[in-house]
């Protein structure tokens, strides 16, 4: 294997697969990119196992081939190379070591056989549409921060991409829990995508896939079977396994008989329960909102650390009561928020709120509520 | 004690004092700053026993008194109110509580009496001189990277200052060394300060003087007695314990025959043995310079995790020679040079190797060869 790249296109091309690799692997090939040149172009790829991600990018190939190399050193030599430098990597058949070339740097790195690289196997998808990589983005963004964390709620532990009905229009719905908020967002479904039963996207590869769409525009396409997603933006590529289990029914968690609305300045309710919150012991971080017709009081009472008492101009005209919320949660949900006002639609105390951006009525927010 | 302070005044007062705070105690008044109302402005004091830090700013005190208050917390509160606010602070003579209000926000922090606070005794100081704080800033920078963390080697855990005799002049010198390398740095000694005989200040004295200098213009003050170091910049105090330890024969070290002469463009030399030293095995980090008449060539040799290979032009007029250093020490050298070019004077393979600054001349700095 000999190839010529410019250091531009392998920096990019690697930087889209190396973040996949673990850095402490205890089966060696882990911890290596897969690198194929073939025809007029180069393929770098890299597995968890659980996720693999390709890209590929044009390089002068004179000798086709492919090798197995330390995915993090590689990409930190590439990285460290002067920009517009072109880079020529060779598997030197004797020692079998990778060598890296450009100007007057030279690297010789360690490497594994390409047959020893597990791949994840061909397509088999069942359905396939193109999405906006802005609604991917978003879908992504408004729900992925109440993804939970509980190693043993593992169907929780991703985000549920399915088709839903939305006030009518077939849409993309994405949603994630943790059991104590949750985040839900649609966007227009596009065609192909009606047929989506649920499929769980891990944390992981909804962080890398987030990575991977940073910069696109236009559209990635989706594939997705029993037990994969297929993630394509230009010629990087995407692949995870599913999560194997079933999404709880978030529709019976989502409040519908709420119908006492407050209406409240969400810059200013957010600085206010970043403020108040401070004095708040570590864990629980509980706030209480004591909400009239006109204004909100938010309230922290900590017999070790101190008390807090904000106090906030509110469009409400129900009876007062007082509920509370995790401020950590509150933040979350305010920091998604587009529109001046946040909408909050409550019931009593021991109920869950359903949390509304004027902004994007397409997201939903629900908070359990604390008490207080 | 009851008093009103504009917002900006306060958190720039608090800032000043709370780093010094450690984020764990076992005392709990020593996670607490003071806060004295006298006359026409408010004092802030905060200690770890070994420093204090002392601010103070203008404020409208209605009622002269003194307390103290969970620093942490306390700056944190006032950081998180809006800009241009006053705030009011206030002792409840009932509960003890610290009450602050500002606009509709209003908290209450437990306290403990000012009376069990610890204050640094009064000034007992031998040496007093002003220094400009561009010429501190410069004495500290160009030598802290060189302390020693070995806490057994208490004695170097720190910056030593004292009066030296510099190429015939009066210097202020500041030296810092971890056994592996030694760094130095003169400044014109100012008038008072002929006398310094040589004090260590240590790390976090380093690290916290050189925060509150940051901006300043004009002079410090400092006041150095047996035990103590005290700065003086505006209304900010920081008072120092000493390290109590002779710090080793520095001259001793710093090589006086090096007849080698290497001159090296310093930003090339940098990103070589940055990128080839991206293979080496993390611990030692050795870097092999080879060097001959025309040029540099940077190897680092592991066989676990690959080979780098660099070549650089150079000036250079003696035998060619080998010698080996830490890839890290080297960089935290070349990140300190003002000069375009780096000046290394050598001398055997084995021995210290002295490196000059020609953007610098009253720098120094001394680099153990590794054994390679």
């Amino acid at each position: 294997m000999k190839l010529t790249i410019e250091r531009s296109d392998l920096l990019n091309a690697l930087s889209h697969v190396q973040n996949v690799v673990e850095r402490r692997n205890t089966i060696p090939i882990l911890s290596n990119v897969l690198i194929e040149a073939k025809g007029p172009e180069v393929t770098f790829v890299a597995t968890d196992l659980d996720i693999e991600a390709v890209d590929s990018a044009d390089a002068q190939v004179s000798s086709e081939g492919a090798i197995t190399a330390p995915a993090g050193t590689l990409f930190d030599v590439v990285r460290k190379l002067p920009a517009g430098a072109d880079v020529e990597l060779e598997l030197n058949p004797e020692n079998r070591r990778l060598s890296i070339r450009s100007g007057r740097s030279q690297f010789a790195l360690p490497t594994l056989p390409a047959t020893d690289f597990q791949t994840m196997t061909g397509d088999d998808s069942a359905i396939k549409f193109d999405l906006d990589a802005g609604d991917l983005r978003r879908l992504i963004d408004k729900t992925r921060f109440a993804i939970s964390t509980e190693e043993t709620r593992y169907y929780l532990n991703g985000v549920y991409f399915h088709a839903a009905d939305g006030d009518g229009k077939k849409v993309l719905r994405t949603v994630a829990t943790d059991g104590h908020r949750l985040a839900l967002a649609d966007a227009p479904a596009p065609k192909g995508a009606e047929g989506l039963e649920g499929v769980i996207v891990p944390r992981k590869a909804i962080g890398e896939v987030r990575r991977l769409i940073d910069q696109v525009d236009g559209d990635v396409s989706i594939a997705v079977s029993e037990t994969k997603i297929v993630f394509r933006a230009g010629r990087a590529v995407l692949t995870s396994k599913l999560i194997d289990g079933s999404f709880p029914d978030y529709a019976r968690v989502i409040p519908k008989g709420n119908d006492k609305r407050l209406v409240i300045d969400n810059k200013s309710f957010e600085a206010a329960v970043d403020r108040v919150s401070t004095v708040s012991a570590e864990r629980s971080r509980s706030v209480k909102l004591s909400i009239e017709p006109g204004k909100v009081i938010l309230a922290v009472n900590s017999a070790e650390t101190g008390q807090g008492h904000e106090e906030i101009e509110c469009d409400y005209g129900e009876e007062p009561m007082e509920i509370g919320f995790n401020a950590k949660y509150l933040l979350d949900v305010t920091a998604q928020i587009e529109a001046e006002d946040a909408e909050f639609l409550l019931n009593d105390p021991a109920s869950p709120a359903l949390i509304l951006d004027p902004g994007d009525a397409a997201c939903r927010y629900v908070l359990m509520p604390l008490r207080v």
